[in-house]
């Protein structure tokens, strides 16, 4: 491994210590339990919005809880789901009346746990709403979205439905903008290595240096193709092509663009793959509003990258644009043309 | 290679080309060469901030043009100096009558194109000063601080001298406040993997799996020891001690700490780190204002960190809190107490 990192057994918990000695004015955590993540800023009377899941994908998933996007996030192992019970107590901590709102990627044990928190919650009289989000085209076929992982695209999730949360708006409403970003995401990876849980030690799957495996998951889920490392721009253009069928996509529409890093692809390589996806988008009449370059949703040391559309309506973009303001992203007012 | 590129030949300038495409309403190109990046906002009358340096460094060193930052950077070949020539028109896009500061990092090929592209900017009427900024405490010992490499540590001069040119101090002031930054920042980095400069196609030296290297820089440069990868928390000691000497940073003092990821480091580990600096300063009662914890000026896929710690006083803590708002980094107003 070439990890910085103390006792594997400890990594989880030390890098929330360092979070939340970084951030004491951003984040707190309840219950005495390092890995139920809230905000320290709250806006009362406001719907809760909760996320959760593994560890390993900064700054998925706690490093959007903040201001504009979410008020708390339950915390797991390296790719593992956090608990029911730690889901229920930031789901307690959050609420303040108006109910609370889970957002989370399409993944069994984060299906199950969050389900039972519902149900907790439920006998607490919080009332709960969930949305499950899964956009990885090549996690299963078109017409079975229902089985499509989350991975990058739940970013837009975030932001979309913190900025609406944020104008008090309710619960089933908020749902309802959620539901929407979901139904207009779609996201496919390529994944160039391999990642190593800390505490296993050795990498979960081979990638040898000059193959690619594009479709690959944030978990080294098995993607649709292996072959050959090809140029960027052919990368672009076999991932990008299913996207845009799958929607459809098409002429006179207007997406956002996240090209996001899987955690050892440097960004210089994101802005060649940008530009590609723009060459191809502009042939297309397809108008990008606003891109995101970077790391939004990793797989610790894993090279590659995902492309992810979102296709905006004005309501979309219009909470798109609102400023957020979390330890791993800040935006200011975006002008809307 | 593990990298998503097309020929190697282009990289750089494909890069751009993605660079202006997605940015367009923040960054633009002067003298019809992508490599010759300047702000899209200009405020009139302000001191010009240039910088410019290889590539491969992302968000070093162009991520730092924009409000409150930077006017312009020339933009090399990866880890090569740009030319005079585009350091030169840079400097003519940028100087509205103020004058026009260099802030760049202590490297043979930048410091002689400065030096050429200041003296050229002479004979053009343009006022030009300089700060070289060297703050790599495993480059050179005590006592030969101008042979230190610039690093990370760099940031910091670009943030609080680009807030106080915002304020439209004068070119003198703003190089009093760029060279006081510099005689309080230090930094030291460790390395677990190389990197690979696409051109060559190969690593241009060795890290095995399981060993570090402290103190190597940013284009590789050999650092002062080797040995096998040591846990976490012993790596910040060895890093952190002679930081804390060579200043020497000291009980009462208030510093910034910036913990830097070089490209394949995941930000978990980054957390893990500011723990331990962190638990380091409270114990000699140093006082931490503010911490930056992300990639700030990286290695391309090199794995490993540096730690750079800046001794603050009131006006470089004023001008720290100051907004910025940059493709690549974006600050709201801080709170300062």
């Amino acid at each position: 491994m070439r990890k910085l990192i103390n006792d594997p057994a400890n990594f989880v918990d030390e890098m929330l210590q360092g979070l939340y000695a970084a951030h004491p004015e951003k984040l707190k955590y309840v219950n005495d339990d390092l890995r139920c993540v809230v905000s320290a800023k709250t806006k009362k009377g406001k719907v809760g919005l909760a996320t959760g899941g593994g560890s390993g994908h900064l700054p998925l998933f706690l490093g959007y809880v903040g201001e504009g996007m979410l008020d708390g996030c339950s915390v797991g192992g390296v790719f593992q789901s956090p608990s029911a019970n730690q889901m229920l107590e930031v789901t307690k901590a959050i609420d303040s009346g108006a109910g609370v709102l889970y957002i989370y990627g399409n993944y069994g044990g984060d299906v199950m746990n969050f389900d039972m928190a519902a149900e907790m919650a439920d006998l607490e009289g919080i009332r709960v709403e969930q949305v499950v989000a899964g956009e990885d085209v090549a996690s299963a076929p078109k017409g079975k979205e229902d089985k499509r992982r989350g991975v990058a695209g739940i970013f837009y999730v975030y932001k979309i439905a913190g900025a609406y949360a944020d104008e008090m708006a309710s619960l089933d409403e908020v749902k309802r903008v959620a539901e929407k970003v979901c139904a207009n995401v779609r996201t496919m990876g390529v994944a160039l290595s391999p990642c190593t849980i800390p505490e296993v030690g050795k990498p979960s799957f081979v990638i040898k240096e000059g193959e690619m495996e594009i479709g690959m998951g944030i978990h080294g889920e098995p993607g649709i193709r292996k072959s050959e490392l090809k140029p960027a721009d052919s990368v672009v253009d076999e991932m990008l092509q299913p996207i845009l069928e799958d929607l459809p996509f098409e002429k006179g529409d207007e997406v956002s663009v996240l090209i996001n890093g899987l955690g050892a692809t440097p960004r210089e390589e994101l802005y060649v793959l940008y530009r590609r996806v723009n060459q191809i988008l502009k042939e297309k009449n397809i108008k990008i509003f606003h891109p995101y370059i970077g790391e939004f949703a990793t797989s610790m040391e894993m090279a590659g990258a995902s492309i992810t559309l979102l296709r905006l309506d004005d309501e979309l973009k219009r909470l798109l644009a609102k400023p957020a303001n979390t330890p791993f992203f800040v935006q200011e007012q975006l002008e809307v043309r």
